[in-house]
Formats: structure tokens, sequence, C-alpha cells
């Protein structure tokens, strides 16, 4: 490590801003749990007060999703300073395409926008339990810890 | 859908090619069943022709990966050409600081250079059962599907 590096160690993020870094971005990775085995998927989401909020076709997401419990994460790492954060939100997931409760109809005009082609006609929501996260920075020069 | 984009469906990648996009990258997500509950955390890896590995400090990773079904997962996304792929490797993990075999001893010389600060002196490794990837693009010009 050269001199004008400052470490700084792993920082939690405080809930507050986790939501803030989830409302600004658009791709995350769901974790979902098969027979015991955990598979994860990149995914398109939008973020609303209560629920994370994603498309998906029949596959393993929609059959395994509902109802269980998930992991939804987002990161990113700057290079020119070094830093990078991530934030994982915890929960269970619901199929809404069909419910009819206020929340469900709000979330299904979110801007969804998947990047992958095909037909996505159901909508999935996770209600976080949990939303965590990490960031660090190994500032050369600028803003240090 | 504007006229000169040309839709094209996920396709498979192939396992060989899987792997090498898991030799040219570095940056990855782990999936970890914690109690039931699947938790996702950003790490940096380096691969030799067997094993994903990784470093890591005493924490959730190293008291829930080792021994258990993990997935690992790599994507990235080109604005440029719409285009996307991912890379999913599931596979037990198994923590191999101290273990004496050879494939150990050769994976713990790997280069594998965590971005973020901290010790980390623990090595992991994922013994991959499966290896799957899926891309896309939406052409506008140039190649097409």
């Amino acid at each position: 490590m050269s001199e004008n590096e400052v470490p700084s160690q792993l920082e939690e993020i405080p809930e507050v801003e986790c939501r803030h870094l989830l409302a600004l971005h658009r791709l995350g990775r769901l974790a979902v749990v098969v027979e015991g085995h955990p598979q994860i998927f990149p995914l398109n989401y939008a973020l609303d007060d209560r629920l994370i909020v994603f498309r998906t076709a029949p596959g393993t997401k929609l059959t395994f999703a509902p109802m269980s419990r998930v992991a939804f994460e987002i990161d990113d790492y700057d290079p020119s300073i070094r830093g990078g954060w991530s934030v994982m939100v915890q929960g269970v997931a619901e199929e809404i395409t069909g419910a009819l409760d206020r929340i469900s109809e709000a979330a299904r005009k979110l801007p969804v926008s998947p990047l992958a082609p095909g037909q996505r006609e159901h909508w999935l929501a996770v209600r976080p339990t949990r939303i965590t996260g990490r960031r660090f920075r190994l500032a050369a020069g600028g803003e240090q810890q």
C-alpha cells in the first residue's frame, strides 16, 4: 500500500441511506433457495416505499420465490476512489400479479423495465424484513476518513 | 421498440465459455443459506481449473459457507449493444486455509485481491457441481442474431 492511501474499514450504511441507494438503482441480484440450494439471478427492479418489485416469466424465480425467504442485493465499485458499497435486502417474496390490495396495485404501476428480452408477465415483490449495507473507501487523496 | 432493434431471446452460454468468463473477471457475488435464509455478498475471487477461490475474515461467510451448498454469480451489461450475460456456479464451499492437498496449496497461491479493506486470512473455495450461463443482446445494427 503506497503512502498516500488511507485505509478505512468497512462501514455500515444506515438503513435510510440503503433505501436511497435502492431507489437510485435498477439492477440487482435475487437469491432464492431451491430445495436447499441457493441460486442467484440478476434482474431489473423498482422500489416503492415498502417493496422491491420485479417482473418475471415462468421459471425458477416464479416457482421458488413466492412465500419464501429471499435476498436481494445491489452493489457498486468506483475505481477512481477505490470505493465500493453493497446493500442487501432480506425478506419474503410474494407474487402480486393478481393481488387486489392497494399496495400491490400501486406496485404494478412502477416502471419496471427488464433489460433482458422475453415476456415477463408475472409481478413479484419482496417485502423487506431487514435492510443492511456496507461501504469502504481506500481514498488516495481527497476526502478521507 | 424501434424498428432498428432486433430482439433476441435469452441464449444459454456453453460451460466452456462460462469458465472463460469466470477466468476473465474478479468480482462476483456469493449466496449462502443462513438457517434457511439466503444472503448475498459481493467478493473478489480467482479461478483455477477446478475451484472458485476467495478470502474472507471471520463472519457469516466463514461460519455458514463451508461444507454447505452455495451459489456464486458474475454478470455484466453493455449499454452500447444493450447486451448482458450472467454466469452462475452452484456447488459446495470448503475452507482450504490449512488444507495440505496439492489442489488447495495451489489455490492459495492464486492472486486473490480483495478490494475491501481488512484482514482476510481465511481461504474458501467453491467446488462447482454445475456451471450455467445466459446472455442476450438487443442489437441495434451491427451483429444480429
